[in-house]
């Protein structure tokens, strides 16, 4: 079927690639002449202008935006006057579902159809096919079917669950988990949780790549926790040969897994990043979430709060820390370990 | 080659089995006489005597102890002098690497060898193989390599990393990773790992399960926060559906997913469960790891105590919650809310 | 000057003892006869009627809501339309700066002023005074400075800070912090402050509650780590007596601790709690503004966490992990420890 | 009594003033000749060579250490020796009571007294008194009963508690907490309390500093979270002024939070601290004693390792994440935010 494509990012253009070579009709929209002719290269009606871009989709007609959550709005006050009755709009980036509830109610009133798709897949999407969390009503939902399953993996992409009778669209990666605001809820989670396991990778990896402290001198003053065991600390792990071993067999396998292995593959240490993880905001949400239902977070509240500190943003209170310890014991700062 | 088992458990049965599958000949030791006939029954020699046991393997012989953490080193006591020099003892249960290093040291001054095995997996195991993280010398580490190998899942167990040049035993699931206590500190890691990942799924699918929150009446009184915005609560999530979802092309995909899935599947509400979930002393250790390096590991801690807590052992500093806010607000404890 | 008293609660009737005997002249109202008796007996003028309670202030009047967060918004609906232009609202309880920033835009439509009050102190205050956290316009905010002072413990309650160059209102207890918004604002931290502090006396209490683990009998099986060094932990620790020994010298004096040793007194063990920790709502708006600003806050989020797991909000997610252990490790649920 | 103290640091020296000035006879020891001399000063008996201080004290000995935890070992090392049978070694400073337990074990071979004193207080203590938690036998706490009581703040250091029937020493400063290694472990639960408390307050105040976050630019790209409500975030915060406002009333007034507004006169912003802040080791022993314990400290733990962070620590775990979002979405890094 046929569907138009707002933004050629690295995600947008990747769907659209891999909706064209199964035998979708793509009509794109973007700014940049080069992503847009690399579209039109495989096939895709390519716009630089809105309302020429409406025009080539025929009714009723269904949109995607891949765009950043913060710009949606600005492209839905544009789009929407180009729309007629009964066209659809499906919002697959990282919006917040308290915007898609607004959208959708807001939409209605001019007769049109809002989608909220949670995507995930990243870069290798265009390969392994996206994972997709969607909500809005069930007869759109029906409706757009066909895209939603040629975007998704497939039932192939995992073995069969156990004990799971028959299959459903969840089976083949894609799900309409509720109405408006659905897709991003659980897309919303999802980003939770991946913050969460990433830690912990990250935490683990981090106490092995310290194995071998206990060589390094260490001074002794009062305001230095000396290593009572240096003896237990003598270990030179090799990350990248762990990180491949945990792929086979161990509890901790995972997708996250294989993308580790394969970035300390030539590079154990990693000293290609800086190490100022941003977050795309579902991560917050998520907690926000938590704290609205009084549901306890921990990990993923200290998952977050880790990408935060990573960023600086703790320094104000560290310096608050800092200037008590000077009142209080008159001690002086040290300066910085790790890094 | 020939192997000698003490331990029958869920653990030590299934390794005999896939070991005897696959061409090695076990000699088992246990004191249940059901777990010994149901070895016997597959073709390894079983003994209920130790010393009849250490009699029946070849010299130099080689011992595998999977038995509870708490239990090594007396079963160590009973079994050292029974050995040969040369004799090798491997400990493939759940130690601490502080054990390990000091056990071996002790075991070399009767000549004996000792090599600590983290072993991941659980009862899959016997199917897909055992991650094995091994610890101790290298000669020793070659002299055993077949039966790494046998037990361990193979190079097929997942796709090869890209960028990976060549091939080491990490790419067929096992790895001596370092001098007596390596396998144990690298296992211990694991699982602290392991006990993140699991919070994480575990706080997103809570957040999940309470998605329909916003349907429940609230009362309204001062020790109670209302709940601001009910309409972004009327979700009846599917949790199956979501988590079987996920397996395919989302980032979060992993084989603890798949066994959430699997769990779920039939039970969403797990009714089955009180929640009071055990911890086996890795976590611990390797938060202790952490604390003795200066390494920060808020999620890793967070999983911890979130367990310790499912087993009530927060109760008395609730207590000193309530008995605080009594004091200064005059408050009154209200009743539960979940569960 | 005169004020009028919406809510006489445990805080409201407090409030008003304190501004009577200080010369202040309250008019009071709410519905329940007895609250409205024991004012009167103050000398306050006590309505159970709304409109006779608006009748009896001059204007411009000033009325103080004292009731639930969960309220103001209904008490608001029906006052309003009762006030005169330049009439005055403060909101003394512990309502969302957001909700201030609203209701202040909507009320000046009507030539209301809107002022907002965190009011700190609890039921001591009325001995004590209360710490004043104020927003809102200027002008207002002097016109009612007379009700502040009286309502403010004074600047006696606390030694001179020194290096302090002259005094502000902050010496003597209240303080207007900024515009509308900004006082429940400074509160909503404040109480976030407040969790966090109560949550690390509670964590260390229990650790020396538990100084004597070592003594009691420990099963060892693969399920329950055994207690490594039980010579460590043989200490009978008296809280009561320790409590009443940090508030003399130490770091950790606070009024908080005076509390806590108060409570222990005679009941070191708390038993008359069940430690179901309920949270008045600024914890979570605290947290909730954090997220917004990516500040980290580790703490104040841990210690709201706690609270929501001691009302046994965790019990989905504990059953997770339960499922989780049983699918790849057979392991079976243990009984509750402590508690 | 007299008394020998074993060096002349901030603590020792400080210490060695309030005895001599309450009657008591110090004989000292140090390494430095400023130091020395300064205590000559005040009429202590002076003394650079070891064998001569312990020359100059009459039997039984009691000798008191005030050095770096680090350098315990190596002073009784040199020091026991020297001393005499029924003689006294205090260890006052910040030791482990893991070492308590060993030091006293060993010392009681040569018929020595060893106990253990947590010293809580900081440079204040000399006007304020020090807090002083006593570990050891109670016939030698006895016969120090003096020198602790000279050092305590006593009892009209606080009011006494309403419900406190008699007093005790725990109403004057000191209390003697239990055996061997009582002093060090309430101590170390005592600066464990201390971190979180400290931590509470900064988040907090790093809240409130970021209160004008909305008056901000801020790009809107996929990296990067916009701020969904600016319009809440538009307060210029006093800090001096609110930390004065709540030392008087409100529910976290503590001699912390004098310090702070103490800290925060004239320097708001903190500008001349780094933010590097240093653990001396009591904050990491309470946490592995809670992790023995199954005692759940989340805050606890969740201040130590901000400390851990502020000190680059997460350094490599933070690499680890943005690797793994460079590989799964191909993002790029930002640059550091805060600071």
């Amino acid at each position: 079927m046929q569907i138009g494509m707002v933004g050629l990012g690295r995600m947008g253009s990747n769907m659209v690639q891999r909706l064209q070579s199964r035998g979708h009709d793509c009509v794109v929209y973007d700014s940049q002449p080069q992503a847009l002719s690399a579209a039109a290269d495989q096939g895709a009606a390519a716009f630089s202008n809105l309302p020429d871009f409406v025009q080539a989709l025929a009714r009723p007609r269904a949109i995607w935006l891949m765009v950043p959550a913060a710009v949606v709005d600005g492209v839905l006050d544009t789009l929407a006057p180009l729309l007629d009755e009964d066209d659809i709009v499906i919002d697959g980036g990282n919006s917040s579902y308290h915007d898609d509830i607004r959208r959708a109610s807001k939409l209605a009133q001019s007769g049109l159809h809002y989608m909220d798709v949670g995507t995930s897949g990243g870069v290798a999407g265009r390969e392994r096919g996206y994972c997709l969390m969607i909500g809005g009503d069930a007869a759109t939902y029906r409706h757009l079917e066909p895209i939603f399953a040629a975007l998704a993996p497939g039932a192939e992409a995992a073995p069969h669950t156990p004990g799971r009778v028959g299959q459903t669209s969840a089976d083949k990666g894609y799900l309409h988990c509720g109405p408006h605001g659905a897709g991003h809820f659980v897309k919303m989670v999802h980003n939770g949780i991946e913050y969460g396991i990433m830690a912990a990778y990250a935490e683990g990896l981090n106490i092995l790549h310290q194995g071998n402290i206990g060589k390094q001198e260490r001074k002794a003053d009062a305001e230095t926790t000396p290593l009572r065991h240096p003896e237990h600390y003598q270990y030179d792990f090799d990350l990248p040969e762990i990180t491949e071993l945990w792929r086979r067999g161990s509890v901790v396998g995972s997708w996250l897994l294989d993308l580790t292995a394969q970035a300390l593959q030539g590079d154990p240490d990693l000293d290609g990043y800086t190490g100022h993880v941003s977050d795309s905001g579902e991560g917050r949400w998520a907690l926000s979430a938590a704290i609205d239902q009084g549901v306890p977070t921990p990990v993923l509240s200290a998952a977050l709060f880790s990408r935060f500190e990573s960023r600086g943003n703790a320094d104000y209170a560290n310096r608050v820390l800092s200037a008590m310890r000077k009142q209080f014991g008159g001690h002086a700062e040290q300066g910085k370990e790790q890094g």
